[in-house]
């Protein structure tokens, strides 16, 4: 048995676009970005909705938003995905990237820092 | 005086694609999808978390994620997304689709039946 819950929106967007994409998201959702000198690639843009982070992440290649789904069982949130439809991309240090059935990418990451995950997730038995 | 929030995540999808992305993601959250007669290129998904709906689009090209911000003043918050770097792209029915700096597509929507919107939005003055 496990948990998981749909956890954050990134668009991802080329270097050349980043500081553009954080101020005008940061503007759009009223939100003051966050980038951690130790990872300053990913500008946070808080919760604009309860339970879903917004976030800016400074790619190498084309604009795109993707998803993330947190759960308490990473090799069980993949398995259960990937028996519905979804395939395996790789695996990136604590995270797992994956693919819909239409090409999508998403992945399937540890429970946030200051998630609601215990009030939001839903139980997979 | 206006207010807007960020109200819904959209999988849009070619043909082909529909009845697999639907059933994926209807699993992936947990929701049963709800696909209206009169309005069969949408399944709706529920609110997977507090205030964001999630649906499945059919739409004619490749795969994208795109995002829907609710106001309740569509020109006044067109014009305040324009200002801080949006463009618009096209207005369909009641609702214009617009591109972010890097280009990704979000449209901004009347208020949506079933809304937290009272209780999460943002005022803009």
């Amino acid at each position: 048995m496990h948990r998981s819950k749909l956890t954050a929106v990134l668009a991802d967007v080329p270097p050349e676009c980043f500081t553009d994409e954080v101020e005008f998201w940061a503007g759009a959702v009223g939100q003051r970005p966050v980038i951690d000198d130790a990872d300053p690639d990913y500008a946070e843009l808080g919760r604009p909705v309860p339970g879903m982070q917004f976030m800016v992440q400074r790619i190498g290649g084309p604009a795109r938003f993707h998803l993330d789904i947190e759960t308490d069982d990473i090799d069980a949130e993949v398995a259960r995905l990937e028996a519905i439809g979804a395939s395996r991309v790789v695996l990136l240090q604590s995270w797992w990237v994956m693919r819909d059935p239409a090409g999508l990418l998403f992945c399937v990451v540890r429970v946030q820092p200051g998630s609601d995950f215990d009030a939001l997730a839903t139980t997979w038995s």
